[in-house]
């Protein structure tokens, strides 16, 4: 990843960032609205201000913090300096804003908030990426995200250098350990999901062993999960497998593991640290 | 804190807790819902499961869990096994569930979301309350939270036994940098709060030097804010205000740093880290 | 009060009161729209009208007058001729409309109907104001709002030259009788809060007798709430607290007896029926 | 009306009600919930309470407020002593209630705020019904409703013993003096209106002078609005009228002018005022 | 009906339009948005596009096809080349449209889809319309509506020429064969209605015998629906009202037998088929 | 498909039927309510009623008809006679009801819409599957649904026999020609979805001709899109493509063409015309 921010392929609708962002404004003016500011700050006062970063990382969720200021005061206008994908050092500016004082500071904090944490989810995703920098494996997010939040992470991941893996439970199949207890057994849950699922909807399966990695691969399936196995036994799988479907890993992947899995030759390694867990990007308004 | 779990005084009500888990439910199940479950396992099967935590830590959020069984399947059964503020161990149970498999499957994740990162809020919490044992501050959260959970994070903090700072911009006052320049100075800015203000609402001030702390007691005010000061400074500001308002301290507030600051006497310290930045703890839904 | 505006420090929001509005219209509107005026009013006819006072009174929700013909239809102009706040003798304009007949026509009733009920509010609040001045004593309303219009109705009350009590159940405490009765007494009932409340939340008890004033000081508390004192009792309350608490009287404040009531020298007097009985002001909108 | 509820005829809908009260609750609860009753009240105290009247009316509501207390607490039981209709004496007992205080508690001042302000409608619309009594005139609310409670409202006036006016904008058509002058005068307006609107619609014209009503009767109409006409203009109406169309009186309808209004034989008679200004209807929750 | 688009009369509101079309775009775009268009297509690639019909037919919706692309992306530009109404010819224009690619591609299906559902709507009533042209009855359209869409359905009823029956169970009385056995007759149910229902409220009632149609003019109704009468007895029902109420005839109204009914001189026909069963009218959008 | 219902894979979730089914009944209800059984209907009047079908068919919707009787009024018991996927005959039983008059009649024509619309889609499905009994293609469903009941109607295409196609353009990637175009060829267009694309995502592109297929054979795709060709071509197709992808017929497919495609040996054939156009079940409800 260069300096400059990747062409993205991310699709997410203001529909949903609109939604999103008028939520977190409601939870934080409440019915009486920003009091502070009511009484301080003269109606017609404008100022100019920017947010920058306080810390190196990478950016996501300029358009929701856009929106925040729009929708609290829609004759805010705002410049994007250093876009989704940009990848920011100390002291950057990612946003300048322009218009009245009470409508910038009364959105400065929901727009922060949304900048901060999908950053961070961006730089966590980063962090990985780098990690295993000239392996052909692509980091991967999960369904650990953040409730009410998680098309905003998963664009946030995109930005940070990862893919996406399936959105909800309705976009993709995925077999774990307790369907195939319940089925009574993998070739059962297989079957089953065979007869009656779309031509349009990806299968997969998870494995604990290469027993039943050699099983799944002899009924035939698009993606493989490795669960918690160990790098060498990730290694074998991707010798038994020969490309016959798509590995992935998963499970104790940390910035200190991931370049040992990656190096197994796995095609996908998934985590849920990217999204559920990474620290808030730090960045401040500044009034200039 | 002790291993049981304390009388909470949360005010948490249902219908915040209904909206943000239905939210996230039609997040995870879209418009086909969950394809797989629908496809491997029989509609009349029923399960008996149980949650766990597989890290120490204080739990919040069981009632979000709740939620997630019930509102995908009216008829599922739960019982809390240990609830929001206990102070759990690995291998501890939370919540038993029993009812048609589809639905306590479809609903795991989403159940686990909230209690993982809810749980997560309330242990990063109760850190920084262990590290401050015998100290007579508070610590408080800030405004710096998860777009569209504040609600449920604030509800957290208290489980992890630390107190409330206000929830929005909308109940209480806070007058900050910014509100000083603009409007030309402490004084005038705090002057034109108590013209307008109500009576039921609290009044804060930040303050950067130990001058300002002067000029800010001689106006009178309820809380002031001191903003990035050394402990020197703060244990003087202890000295100097002599209990005329409420201090609390504020930036670079660590679990290293936070005994330090506690001992200078202030009355409260406010951390965003415990819920902006506060990692997920990590739990797990197991079919027995 | 004069008769221009005052320079109002409402901070309502604009997601606030589009959304009220937009309920409102919908209301009114229904499925079918408005069919008398689809048949009778060509579609590109314009109109220039007034909305006018027929009463004098005070002004407020202009706003919301103006979200009703912006929302039904985007190309429609107005004008603020008289704002929140005014004193607005008979005949005189309030806010001049421009544009397409029909969306003028369809918002006319939704833009009177918030516009005289908040008028009202804003009337009755100002002849509470009128009949005290003089006295330091505020007049605040209360918690008995219309269902659905609170955060208007508050804003209304500052137009008329009022206060603002708490907003809800949320933003402040506010010890009752029965609280006292179920915790066996004001003692318990005030520690029980001051162990857990947060810092940026005043508190407030009811009293009913000196004694239990006497008790409530001796404690320490934000205010106090004087509850269908005697003027008598009142005035001994002020003579009592001495400063150290702010005093609201409340319980048979009217026209008559507020006067009297400001007279004991206490700080607030509340008032539901600004609220929920305030006549409608009676407004016109005059096609020219 | 005897003192016993009449057989209402009323068809508010759940769906109504829950949506109106749910949006109150929300009001009054916000996001920190009821702080005072969660820190002084036990969660598993229970009470049992009664909502009584302190002033004579006619109750209006009820269900309302039993809704309030459902959705705040789904195990609170209640019982209905007086319920809608009913003529209500000083004391008397409205509805009893009996569950967690907390519960309770937190929902009280919703449950009264619905049932003051209905019963408030309830009671003024029976006053001008009780007024006319021995008239065949029907006493009918306007549009003039208060923005967000119009079908509780028109509810409300049945209860009262009065009738509905069209609910909106879209049931019925209302030709006013604004249509008949862009139309360019009564017969184009009423042509154009008739050779469009649909078979189940009925047409009402407003006119001001018995000319125009001559001019409407031969045109053909459902009903006439005499606006603002003498009560000698009124019957005069009547007599040239001879029951060949409803003729409905508007305009300056008091409790001092309504009887002489309904002696002129008029067939309806609207009135704004007992919506959008009776005064709330006092009432009171005791804990026994 | 001519080639050109008649004056509608519609009232259908823009509140209506954008709540139905943000609906139907959510259900498309789901949480990851337009998939390929993101990853095929530059986000500043602007095309132009045209919507043609590939059937001929009466066109409706256009202004839900333009809130399609709006709420997409803002910036798009449409004209409407032949609007609500006409009578379009294969391969004829509808809209144009203009703006970046990526928002044009993803709204188009929804776009389409309720321009072809409405526009199959007005075909279907206009030819029913054709069929009985020269008659003075009126086709009208029922409450077998897709759920949903009745605004909108309804007022491609009057684009194809037709009138509009109730809007729902709330806007008119219809008295049908279940109520008539629960009160125990048509009398009773009649008396009933009348006792209660408001003077703008019209009445039709349902028969199945010209006995029960004298009974009913006998008491006096608005509107009487002959269910699924024989032609012979319509145009004997037609003989016996002699204009004292308006006949609607139901049942069995198709393409075939339309004409054969209006000709016993019944007022108004209603049909559920044109709402409930017509075709999607082809269209077709080509980008230039 | 035998008479008696399938096992249903569908895993459609309350949440979604609820939604749907709450907004047709406010559609329905109004602010008014049923106007015309509150008047003619004793409130404690209990009726029991079936649901039967005036037409063989295949019945879908179910759910939705329940959810119709229950969000009205929640005492109402049903009890399903023939479920979702069942053939049902002309006379047959689908679903009892037992409860108050009111309620059952107020929500029967909701669910009669629902029942009957759904029941049109799966009979459609099931006609197009008969069709092609006995070779090994599916039909399957597209985007082309009606605005607000997408999930409603896949799931009838699979109580109908038939399989789902992507979902919106979220959950799969289907490039058409306009990408093709704009994208600068098959080629282009293919290697940008493929750098960019989530490994849970199945892609699709449309050709025109074999020499298209060629080309997307040679880059490797999941599906093609067989659009508008010639049988002759679509049998050209099978034999090119050998099994390395699943083809898909798509264009002019009719009950007497779908045989001759199916023969052909493509996998999958998509129908537009069983969701946009299929006509509704005639159903009723009788009361006993």
């Amino acid at each position: 990843m260069t300096n400059s921010a990747p062409a993205l392929i991310s699709s997410l609708s203001p529909l949903i960032i609109d939604d999103a962002v008028a939520r977190a404004l409601r939870e934080d003016l409440g019915d009486a609205g920003d009091i502070t500011t009511a009484a301080v700050i003269p109606s017609d006062k404008t100022i100019c201000a920017t947010i920058t970063s306080r810390q190196s990382g990478v950016i996501a969720g300029v358009d929701a913090a856009i929106a925040a200021f729009r929708l609290v005061d829609s004759t805010i206008k705002t410049e994007i300096k250093n876009g989704d994908g940009y990848r920011v050092q100390i002291g950057e500016r990612i946003l300048s804003i322009e218009g009245r004082a009470r409508g910038v500071l009364s959105a400065e904090r929901v727009a922060l908030n949304f900048l901060g944490h999908l950053s961070g989810v961006a730089t966590a995703t980063a962090a990985l990426v780098e990690a295993i920098k000239g392996c052909k494996a692509k980091i991967v997010c999960t369904r650990k995200t953040t409730p009410g939040l998680r098309a905003l992470e998963k664009h946030a991941v995109l930005c940070g250098g990862g893919a996406n893996h399936r959105f909800g439970l309705y976009d993709a199949v995925m077999i774990k350990d307790n369907h195939i207890a319940v089925a009574g057994g993998i070739i059962p849950a297989l079957r089953a999901i065979k007869r009656t699922i779309g031509h349009m909807v990806k299968i997969e399966i998870e494995v604990d062993t290469l027993e039943q990695l050699e099983t799944v691969l002899s009924e035939g399936v698009d993606v493989v999960l490795l669960d918690n196995m160990s790098t060498d036994d990730m290694a074998k799988a991707v010798t038994i497998t020969k490309g016959r479907c798509v590995l992935e890993a998963s499970g104790n992947v940390t910035l200190k593991t991931v370049s040992e899995i990656a190096n197994t030759g796995v095609n996908v390694i998934s985590s849920g640290w990217i999204t559920h867990s990474a620290p808030c990007l730090d960045l401040g308004l500044d009034v200039q």
